[in-house]
């Protein structure tokens, strides 16, 4: 297996990545293509021992920034490393991508070089999260941000197959993210999305209202982006305030530091089970070819975790897994509306 | 002063309602007009004493359930304590509303009944949340789901107003929440939105990231009700997960519950600090009267602060400063554009 990795991508490029690539090739079984600028990535491959004959070096001399609009892969800078990074998945010997650079760029790169699988109209990012009972899987995260029903169902059906090969849950219920529990709930969009999947999805477990969602409401719970990166973002900043809230107040108090100090590994291993990067990155779900992102902030540890899941994604061949349950009319309004009539 | 409030509203009516209103009365120098099943008001009443010459009755045999739809007060139940507790507001000698009830049955209550401030399209529920630095002000958190760009503009006037008047903060400042800092970030109508805000808003100071809201990024934060309603849902649960999450993994370690024990006060500081209860109810604002929601499990010290939010607003004749302010064309799409090209 050989796992193309983009060198540039992300706030601490390339050190960051090549460090959690070496890990990475410690660990796992695998062969690394690493793309982007030959010197750069060179000096930093230098630092450490490895075996050379697993890596390779993909020299792409454009780098594109967290600010450039996403279509920049397709229009400018087509020889960025996300760009020929994607591309690589085309020939043969390239298993899958991983980048911590721009996402836009990433996804409009991996729609338009690899194309959508069949049967699902538009790509979405989904993200394994932990909950108070172990972890759900949110889907879609930050892909597409003008979702019709339709591709919240058809999201539906490639969280539930993710979570059943890649995550070993066996027959994952599904939940719509609304304001409410009542099917009557939300605005007319979440109402016929609502119908859409109670008459499509298998194990549909109806509205889950966002502050039940840490609970543990469901395995699986679909969005369309813009709400999804809205719940990821308010999530991580809600959790990094409060833990710079707690550490002020803290410091405030000297037996409350004593206090601190005895519950250190609990508060250790409550910190881990509460960072998402620690559970792999965000699977890009749909289109033809395995592609994984991190996030921007990726240290090494969350680059060799996204490289675990992208492993495990290629075993168990999720794309294939995909296309043999998505059958294009089983999302559209038309067999929903009869579905939910039979 | 004299507040109406809804005996019957929330999952612990009338019970925590007549005791936060109790606290209240021993509190602050107002009188209650409490609406709802008489004989359950009385029955409540009996447990305390208090000076009963502040305390109004008023019989409305009605009760709207948390599962009605929001038109129920309008169409079925115009004798709920909802209905006649809003339409008390257009007599003279009641100057407020509060209710823990449904909130969508108050929202479409205030609209029909009070009508709209001149110049307001849509009502916006505000809400104050606590953060890093200290709170914020996020509207609308859930009234209008279909909303505009000038609505979105409107509800900015409205919190800003708010912000200034009753909280006291001196020219607060306007974001927009979005999923990205730059104004090309978010689906079409964040962008229309984020043009508009532009050129109508003083103080405003762009695009705030979901993630950097809690870390207070802005005085006052804008978005439409669907997100906004995610935004604290979201919150709420995964605050209310983690904390579960925390006990549980401390009882498994016995430092860990003496840490815990040791930093107990400022654990409950931390609580205290993160619990939006504290900072009062969530106003209604744009209708013509002041309405106060609070949260449906409010216990009786959310009423009372609910309560003491409430005589703020009618202190400082909030919604007499919002129609000073707000002019109708200000947050039009023309005028927004015209503004932006100055």
């Amino acid at each position: 297996m050989k796992i193309v990795v983009d060198a540039m991508g992300g706030d601490h490029a390339p050190e960051a990545v090549i460090a959690g690539v070496v890990e990475a090739l410690d660990e796992f079984d695998i062969n690394i293509a690493l793309v982007g600028i030959e010197d750069r990535i060179k000096e930093e491959l230098q630092k450490y021992s490895y075996d050379k004959s697993r890596v390779e070096i993909i020299h792409a001399d454009e780098i594109v920034d967290m600010q450039d609009p996403a279509t920049v892969t397709i229009r400018k800078k087509k020889n960025s490393s996300i760009a020929v990074g994607v591309k690589l998945l085309k020939e043969n010997g390239y298993d899958a991508f991983v980048s911590a650079g721009n996402t836009g760029a990433v996804v409009a790169a991996s729609t338009i070089y690899l194309g959508m699988l069949e049967g699902v109209e538009r790509p979405a990012i989904g993200l394994t999260l932990p909950t108070y009972k172990s972890f759900s899987f949110l889907i879609d995260v930050g892909a597409n941000t003008a979702a019709k029903p339709e591709h919240i169902c058809q999201s539906a059906i490639m969280g539930r197959v993710y979570m059943r090969e890649v995550m070993e849950v066996s027959d994952p219920t599904v939940g719509l993210l609304n304001i409410g529990e009542e099917a009557t709930k939300g605005s007319n969009f979440e109402k016929e999305t609502h119908k859409l999947l109670k008459g499509s999805i298998k194990n549909f477990v109806g509205n889950v209202e966002a502050s039940a969602f840490f609970k543990g409401a469901s395995d699986c719970v679909v969005c369309d982006g813009y709400t999804g990166n809205v719940v990821i973002k308010v999530s991580a900043g809600l959790l990094e305030a409060t833990g710079m809230l707690i550490k002020r107040e803290v410091k405030k108090n000297p037996l409350a530091v004593l206090g601190a100090l005895l519950m250190k590994k609990t508060l250790k291993h409550i910190k881990k089970h509460s960072d998402y990067s620690e559970y792999g990155g965000a699977p890009l779900l749909g289109v033809d070819g395995v592609v994984m992102i991190s996030h921007g902030r990726s240290n090494p540890k969350a680059i060799k975790n996204a490289i675990r899941a992208t492993i495990k994604e290629v075993e168990h061949d999720l794309n294939a897994a995909i296309k043999s349950e998505i059958k294009k009319e089983a999302c559209s309004s038309e067999l929903g509306a009869r579905s939910s009539q039979k």
